[in-house]
């Protein structure tokens, strides 16, 4: 019986077990029937409007073209094509008169700020289902130009140092409302995983003069975990992948933010996103997940940092040993993820 | 609306914010009913020890005392009151003869060192149910000398530089077998969230010449965050608690590892266990949960670090944000959660 590996992430103090003796196949994740979220009345469908806050951007197509616009106070666009609106519940709210905690203080010795930024849910369709792996694809760009126009905003806010856009697929994946939408979630500070990544990634470029990711992108190109590639975006299964399943999504062009993709990158984009979902749900029957962009914001990264997507299947649960440790335990091996996506994407 | 506050932990670059605005109580987390393990024939039950390896330590219940034995290759004792054996799928396994990569080792530009360590399932009681909350106090004691016995024990190998022992409850909680019991995973480096928390206790101690954990002890016994104390053991949750509900166990004495508890201090270790996951099952309806040993194994830690055990019940999902960025959002204070916990504790 030989040994489980166990690997480490590419940039990240991160180990994961790679543990396949369990034997399970990629098909054995197929789940017959999964739980759905509460059937009501969606508030993100057409003709609900009033159900959200007014929305801070909509697509309108009028005539073959799309408008950009916002709601005001009392009024609610009707036939958009993409809303964002701020999170009812929001997690980061904007500074208000009060002076706010902006700076980290110590309050009997324990660090504490104010959750400074934005929250804002981002409806994808009007659609209920139109979920990635199934829109059309010059809606997929226009969610792409929506995740843009917001990210472009909010980074000139100047109490925002990070902005995180993810999505949540399922309701085993934390989507609690099932209405195809992403979130976007502006924090006063870099979130730890993207300050590691920095960190690492700026040491590699102060080394070697060249950076780590497009290097990585080159030796996973021609890896068993590569998955497929197009004109602008390279997927693959991460070397030291935590979830099974888990793929990452890598503009082939070195930009540490996906700000200034070309209207045909973009398509790119929309492209790849449909093709690699669409083989996570045609390989294991829609199964829950989550997305989150990885961005650098800051000049200085620029030369050393590569903005790119991850994508996290939900099959296993974290449980007392990852808690407890931060080390994890994965069952299929990110070489047999790859080869089940390659094999799973319609032609 | 006042701000939410991100907060970071004790030690650890983790933050999280409190986000309470959704109002959700406490008791919000009670659910009817929950799924269920598969039941089947128990292999963990009386009468099936075939079902599972050799154990490697029995306590078996002779005339009012424990005798410690093990099972040979093809017997397996009866009468016992609590068994650990290898897991039948271990993560990690011991060195074989073949020379296995112990130090890290790069392929390819990655890091990679074998899985080296032993991996076990430890069954808490011949009873199918008898989860720490319910336990009768004897059996409880005798668990953690289970745990003790085998810490020690592996502590002793050469490759072993960290034993993690951990407890998943409920289905949810990755627990796929019903009947009550522990894991203990040993590993051939010391993870990630102990090592950092060995940097910090360290660093700590340096500039002040104090254990950080018995400076945290202190101030907590007085905060609004404190849930109980008895002789030798303190419970409350902790400043920065990622998951709704969570609570940490300390014991007063400070001990880097709880190798040397004396059998008194077990005794209040097992009514500590019992009153606090006791509580935690009267408030929510025996949620699922999942629960770790914090401990050091070096000599050198033994200054500065201090042994505790971390409760994470299982009552929210971390989804797209989590994940990608490493920071948290939990939806119930910790003040709140300790004012619940403190209530529900049986007298």
């Amino acid at each position: 019986m030989p040994h489980n590996e166990l690997r480490k992430d590419y940039l990240l103090d991160r180990w994961v077990v790679i543990a396949t003796e369990r034997g399970r196949r990629p098909t054995d994740f197929i789940k017959g029937e999964r739980a759905a979220a509460k059937t009501s009345t969606c508030p993100f469908c057409p003709g609900n409007e009033h159900m959200t806050p007014p929305a801070l951007l909509v697509y309108v197509e009028s005539e073959g073209k799309i408008e950009k616009t916002r709601d005001e106070d009392g009024f609610r666009h009707k036939n958009w094509v993409v809303r964002c609106f701020p999170n009812l519940f929001p997690a980061f709210s904007p500074p208000q008169e009060t002076p706010s905690r902006r700076k980290i203080v110590k309050v009997h010795d324990l660090a504490l700020i104010d959750a400074v930024g934005h929250h804002e849910v981002l409806v994808e369709s009007p659609n209920h289902d139109e979920h990635p792996s199934d829109a059309r694809l010059p809606q997929l760009v226009n969610v792409i130009n929506a995740y843009l126009d917001r990210l472009g905003e909010l980074s000139k806010k100047p109490y925002v140092r990070y902005v995180s856009i993810f999505r949540n697929h399922g309701l085993e994946a934390g989507a609690s409302l099932s209405h195809a939408h992403s979130q976007i979630i502006a924090t006063p500070f870099t979130p730890k995983i993207v300050r590691e990544e920095l960190i690492a990634s700026r040491r590699y470029w102060r080394e070697n003069g060249s950076c780590i990711f497009c290097k990585i992108m080159e030796k996973e190109m021609e890896s068993p975990r590569f998955i497929m590639e197009n004109q602008h975006f390279l997927v693959f299964a991460p070397y030291a992948s935590i979830n099974p399943l888990e793929f990452w999504v890598f503009p082939k062009k070195h930009e540490a933010s996906p700000i200034k993709l070309s209207e045909e990158e973009r398509k790119s984009f929309a492209e790849t996103l449909k093709a690699s979902l669409g083989a996570l749900k045609n390989l294991l029957n829609d199964p829950p997940y989550n997305f989150g962009f990885h961005i650098a914001m800051e000049k200085a990264s620029r030369p050393y940092y590569h903005w790119h997507l991850e994508v996290y299947p939900k099959l296993a649960i974290w449980a007392g040993f990852e808690k407890s440790t931060g080390m994890y335990i994965n069952t299929v091996s990110p070489e047999t993820a790859a080869e089940s996506l390659r094999k799973a994407i319609s032609p």
